[in-house]
Formats: structure tokens, C-alpha cells, sequence
């Protein structure tokens, strides 16, 4: 469990009030999340997550927050961010930026349990938002690119193995080659995992956590789902999982000839930025009362075999 | 039934392609609901239901659909209606005004399985809606009150049996000593039956049809209430419902004492407005496939006990 911070019930039932939820009835923290400290919250009026926000500033959460509730609005399974009797998404409980947002009734699924029909489902969930977003009037700059991955790259020198630097040295030369303007670009998740999608059986309930979403390429929001969805336990691609998601997103948003050119590279970018962040944060733990820390070596594996075998999209 | 306006396949279709909830899998005529056309509906995107309006003006929508969207987002629970593409809460469909909105999971009681959770969790709700609305900044008319009630008293005479009419003169007699002036107004839902509303077990999963909604004197919001939710199947009040709904309904707003001194008089006006509409709809019914029509005695044998014994506010 992740629970970098801990809320006592007078300040939380002082937080409430301020929400026209009701009173507080229970919280407990959950197990699940790297970034933010979250809790599960029930009142008299309902089932709520609670998250304060660990790493991002208050100047993003309008876009964050507001791009949630925009989805929502839009028909699209997103938790509500709950509105404040003075208006606003969020405002501050324990000196971090907190929201409070509807629970959703589904569950997350273990890699083990994904079948072709979740790869389907959330392949057209990401080609809808990519469509309906063009609506969505903020933004918010990806900061976790080109300067970023050169950043974090100085930064693990030290703690790399002689190979894994190689890897990373060569990456970042080849990566070189991709010229993002030629790619649409819009409004993308940044970090749709299997664990932040609730399913109940088939059905998609709900998509959470868009505190990584920015503007950025859209084809590498579809690549990071991928390089997680398609991928078989042993970390091998799934073929028939990668059909089905990449024909389901392209029913809701064909690709352009210059994406299709990309793809086989953009898997990789997408495969890198995460085994950099997962390096990182292996390397350099916070101090959290529990932390789960994902294993950063899968993500090594799967850029080595979009580097031994480039994918071509159906 | 109340299906007033079949909608063919390929119309829905195109409907549906001014939103984001992805294609049309099945829908069906739903058999509630007197006043609307209603269909549940499911996409790929997830369960909607469709409502064509028969007898809410466009120019009254904004007000309905932006008050459920309002009380939706503040966390209270409500079925959020479903952004357009275009931006708007609703369009036309084969020439009525229509809008999608989510569709929630609980089930409706029969009068029967009323409980004591269910009078506490609806007066809480009540409550909750009549503070947070406050801050609700469209406005209606209520279009059902003083001059409506003489219109039909009017439109009525040659349909009601002399005691009927002596009864119904009477208490638009005794109501003229109301005065409103002292009576705290604001957003009411004006229909909240239990059959606008949805449990999961105790637990409120939502209240829906907002669209008799209007500005009005809170207190006779309540009186409804209590008429519909705290009557036994043989229409005497169940005085622990009653007292349960109360409490908690003044937990979220306690009652003023020109309210308190009102109150019974109040609850006659409240009933006199279901009678009086049921016994319009039950002489003069519209043409419909399937039409449910409620019994006006019912309201009139309310009225008849609020007369003849006059409730105490706890």
C-alpha cells in the first residue's frame, strides 16, 4: 500500500464538510497506487475515493481533474470527480492537494485474467477519448519527455549495469529517428495499465487515475496500451490480443499512413519511458509507510523484442 | 407501458452518433414512467437510458437536465445526463426534445418494501438537495400551483361526484390561509415518489426524473414525501417512517418555526396537488401504447386524514 500520508478522521470530517456527500461514516487507505496516497471513503451519501496528491502541483489538477469530469460528462466510465459547495474539484487537506471523486463498482483485473474482449474494450475506450477530446479546451504539457528521459538517464548512470547502459545508449540514438510532427497529436491517458481500468466481467466500468494525462502523440497513448494489455505473462506479445485492440481502437480512429510508418518505433519510445520512470523510483525509493515498487526489468524485456522484431499494425 | 413515441433503429443510430458512447447494441422500451417516452439503450460504451419528451417544453430542459448534471457532480446520487459532441444536455428525436443520460443500478420498491433505511436515506437526500441547490443558478416556475389547482378544480366539475366537489372546494378554501411568504423556497424536485427512486438494498443508488423539478417552498417538497414514502399500504401514516424521515431530512437543513407551524396545512396542499393531477389524467387519457394511470383516491384519502388529524412536525 501506498499511503504516503496520513489523514485523521477530524481533519477528513472537517475536509467533508465542505462536499454535500453527507457525513463521514468510514475510510480506510488503499493498496494500490505509486504516485498519490489514496483512501476508500463512505458517507451517508455514498462510496468515494479520496487522493492527495503526492508529485503533482495544484497548476495542473484543473486539467487533470477537469479532463476526468469532461469524459464523464461525455458518457465515457470515468469516476466523477465530486464538486465542492464553493465550486472547485479540489482544494487542500494536509498540506497536499486533495480531491474526492465517485467510486466506481468494477474491479481491476491481474495481467493472468485478461481476455481478448478486455484488449477490446479498452482499445475502443482510448480511440473515444482520443475523438472526444478534441473538445476538451486545457492542456497540459508531457513532461516526462526528450529532457526527461535525458535526465533520468544521467541520473542511473551510476546504478546501471554496463549492458543496461548500452541498451539505453542505443535507444536513445535510435529513437532519434521519429519525427512527432508528423503524428497526430491530442489529449492522452499517459498511463492506461491494466490497474487503472475496473471491469465488471467484459464490461469496462471505469478508467482511473488521469494525473499522468497531457498533450502529447496519440499513437503513443495506444502504444503504451499495448506494450501492457497485449503481453502475455511470460512477457511475450500476444498476437491475437494486439489484432483485436488495434482493430477496435481504428473503428473508432483510423490511422494515418505516417502512424502506421512509426508504430514499430513508438513501442519502443512507449516501452522506454517506463522502464526509465520504474528504474528510477527501483533506485531511489520514497519513504511510504508501504510502497509497491513494479519491477522494472519488464519493461527492459519488451523493448528488447520490439528492438528484435518490429510489430506492424493491422 | 408509457411508450407515447416509437424511435426506429436508424434513427436511434444517428442519434446516437452525436455522442461518444460509441455504437448502438440494443435498446427497449421501458414500462414506467407516466409523463415521458423512456427506452434503455446500450452502446458499447455502457447502459443508458433515452428519454423523449412529451410534455416539458426545450425551453424548460436546460433548467431539468442542468439540475441533475449539478446534483450529479456534487456527489449527490443522481443519473449525470450525457454531454453531446456538440456541447448540449439534449436534441431533437422524432420531433420531441431528447436526452441520453446514465443509467443507474438499483431498483425501485413497491410500497411494500418501504422500509425505515429507505424514509431516513430519502430524507437525507431531500436534505442534501435543498442545501446544495442553493447554489444552483438557473430558475423555474412551478406551472402547478395556485392558478393550475383552480383550472382544474374548473376543468374537473362535471367529472367529480358531489362529495368530491364539496371536498376539493373546501380545502382550496382552507389552503388560502397558507403564507407562503414565510415559508424558506428554493429548488424543489416536486415528484419525489418512490418510484423516482432507486436502492441498492438500504443503500440510495440514485433519484431520478428532475423534470417537474422548479423554485418552490422546500417544505412542500417534504410534504410529498412524507405523503408517498411514510404511507402504509392502507394509506395510514406510519408514524415511525414518519418521524424517521423527518429527523433525518433536519439533520441537513433544520425546519424554521413558521415552517414548523405550516407543516400541516402544507402536507394538505401536497396532497391536493397528486389528487388533483390523477384525476385529471384519469378522465381525460392520452392516447399511448401501453399507459399507466395512478388511482386518485388515493390522494384523496390522504387529504382526508391529514384533515382530520393534523401531524406535529418532530
Amino acid at each position: 500500500m501506498s499511503v504516503y500520508t496520513e489523514v485523521a478522521q477530524q481533519e477528513l470530517q472537517s475536509f467533508l464538510g465542505q462536499y454535500s456527500v453527507g457525513e463521514l461514516i468510514e475510510y480506510q487507505g488503499i493498496s494500490a497506487g505509486v504516485e498519490n496516497t489514496n483512501y476508500f471513503v463512505t458517507t451517508q451519501g455514498g462510496d468515494y475515493v479520496l487522493t492527495l496528491f503526492e508529485n503533482i502541483s495544484a497548476q495542473d489538477l484543473p486539467f487533470c481533474l477537469g479532463l476526468t469530469a469532461f469524459l464523464a460528462e461525455h458518457g465515457l466510465p470515468c469516476a466523477h470527480p465530486v464538486v465542492r459547495n464553493d465550486g472547485r474539484l479540489f482544494a487542500e487537506l494536509n498540506g497536499r492537494p486533495a480531491a474526492l471523486v465517485q467510486r466506481l463498482s468494477g474491479r481491476t483485473l491481474q495481467r493472468s485474467q485478461i481476455e481478448l474482449a478486455h484488449c477490446q474494450a479498452i482499445g475502443d475506450f482510448l480511440g473515444r477519448m482520443h475523438k472526444v477530446t478534441a473538445r476538451f479546451e486545457l492542456n497540459r504539457a508531457d513532461n516526462r519527455w526528450t529532457q526527461w528521459r535525458k535526465d533520468c538517464a544521467q541520473q542511473l548512470t551510476p546504478c546501471l549495469t554496463l549492458s543496461q547502459s548500452q541498451q539505453l545508449a542505443e535507444e536513445l540514438t535510435a529513437q532519434q529517428a521519429l519525427d512527432w510532427s508528423l503524428l497526430p497529436c491530442g489529449i492522452i491517458h499517459a498511463d492506461l495499465f491494466h490497474d487503472n481500468a475496473l471491469f465488471n466481467g467484459h464490461r469496462l466500468a471505469g478508467v482511473i487515475d488521469f494525473y499522468n494525462a497531457c498533450s502529447g502523440p496519440l499513437l503513443y497513448d495506444l502504444a503504451i496500451l499495448v506494450n501492457d494489455w497485449c503481453i502475455r505473462p511470460d512477457l511475450s506479445l500476444d498476437e491475437q490480443k494486439y489484432q483485436a485492440l488495434l482493430l477496435s481502437y481504428q473503428q473508432q480512429r483510423p490511422i494515418t499512413d505516417g502512424e502506421r510508418e512509426a508504430w514499430p518505433l513508438v513501442l519502443r519510445v512507449a516501452a522506454l519511458r517506463f522502464w526509465l520512470s520504474r528504474l528510477v523510483s527501483w533506485h531511489q525509493p520514497k519513504q511510504a509507510a508501504l510502497v509497491q515498487h513494479k519491477n522494472p526489468q519488464e519493461f527492459q524485456q519488451i523493448l528488447q523484442q520490439h528492438r528484435h522484431q518490429s510489430q506492424v499494425m493491422p
